[in-house]
């Protein structure tokens, strides 16, 4: 398992219990995901504790309907000694068509870091 | 249930499956609960197909701690013919102490109308 | 977060993950709610350790459908020192319709309180 | 698989993802369990559509401590053409004594049949 | 409660909580069920703390559709001191037919017992 | 989104709704996991109605502890017109350590295809 590239990565199948009432992937569900993937993409760069201040504008473009799956992709876009931010990007395909994935969320999700006795610590950065 | 205020409200308890690696409720648990309840507001006002375009920035300003309640509130604060925005806001209280919840994580959800055939129409606004 | 009322609510979206085989709201799912309802409405009460100890007869009156909410209300309706009773009512109203919700689901949760070494205790009264 | 004699069986570990904030099984938990074993054993009975009218009292006797298991038991145990009464026991045994299991919690749930048009049906008495 | 003869079941309905996309039981969920039953099987036998080492291979043979009961059964097939093997097969019956419940999956999960500090111990075989 | 290399991927964290009795990853949810990620990289590849016949032996090599991630990863390794066989292995690594993840679980999952009123069909083999 070759984390090196800084991505981290989810796929998803839209089965029915991650629906809404109008049989599309509930927006709820796709947060959800999301910040997993972007909590995961913290602690791999850092490996510290890493925990959520801030999400920054989160773009809803396309929706998911039923038949497909979606792949949830987190990848560290900025660094310093106090934040580090998280490109969180969702992208839809179609279960049954060879075209490529859509682009059908995005956001920025943004994390400190937590020393002992849940102190702020500085963001270990890598060379 | 007089929904008239414009308020939604969902209490939650912090049972251990919805906690993260640090026994603190998981930010995208708590996204989902908000996303719930910013749907059911943005549906309540207008009684029209709702879904999410954009949530505005995020802020989490205080972890729920695993003894603790959660109320996750909705209202609408602002309404167009394009887009309407529900603010929803999580406070978060002790369990066993009648001190009142402080606020922990609030956002803008921002709704567009969807008509027959999946077509965007206008919001309904009330007079 | 106003809990001065002795309300605790509690709104969901009847969303496919809660259906039973019918497409409508599964009683178990209700039940669990109205569970968390009646635990949080009864622990913001006193501030003490509650456990059920019965729930006195639930009727089921009408069926949530699938294009609708519910909301999940509970309030404590008698204390005395050995125990306390929520009663705990679940709302259903249509997604699409400015119709008031109808009560669907109704029932007694009553409580006891629980000391250190899980030794029962005298429930506390609010003046 | 024999049904003949009337029993619907669920056993469940109590892991994590049931615990209440004790740390001991949710009792909202267990009564989703319940439902759903009081639902398949009304409807193995008539092979009709049955659906929750009532539950009658409902006791909790002894908590489900996390390190065991639970067996949930359902059996028909009252039939008349408006309505079928089961019984559903919920039994605790620790994970690591061979002690036998102690009842935990029980309830009467009461169903009636729905037939075409969601209309109520006379329940099917075997003979 | 009486586990003598070796079985453990688990009934469960087939709601849509546990679909695939075709809307059939998702095999993922038939899994998860028969690894809980398996390991609730192997611990009521030797009531050691027991680990899944290895599982023998698992047929598919039946889809369960939507409208359907599925019960979960696992006995105990053969014991020695390193390891024990349990048989796990899910029968399918239709909701509103008497017809008795086919097989749809089988497998052989095998299991290990740990002692204390997570070493491997001894499987307890009974008289 | 480049599916390309034929790799589907689901990293995972650890929290307490996955644990088992022991506080370590449930090994049903592993299986879910496995499943979900081995439909997926089967659709993926045919772009067919897939279902799993068959899944041939799984190993348990390594428990997942609570303080770790896991990365389940699936690969197309053998296809023929009747069926196709996928490759998942499941690696688990330290939330706090840059150490490479140790592969934990293993198995071959086997599909076939599924054409109009669920007849089998041939499966599309790729050039």
């Amino acid at each position: 398992m070759n984390t090196a590239n800084g991505e981290t990565r989810q796929s998803k199948a839209i089965f029915p219990n991650t629906w809404n009432a109008n049989e599309t992937l509930f927006g709820g569900e796709a947060l959800k995901w999301m910040d997993e993937v972007a909590y995961i993409t913290a602690t791999r760069y850092t490996r510290q504790k890493m925990f959520t201040v801030k999400i920054e504008e989160i773009q809803f473009k396309k929706p998911a309907y039923k038949v497909s799956f979606v792949e949830v992709i987190g990848k560290v876009v900025e660094v310093s000694a106090v934040k580090l931010k998280v490109l969180v990007e969702m992208f839809v395909e179609d279960m049954y068509s060879d075209e490529s994935g859509i682009k059908a969320v995005e956001g920025i999700f943004v994390f400190a870091a937590l020393g002992e006795n849940r102190r702020p610590q500085r963001v270990r950065i890598k060379e």
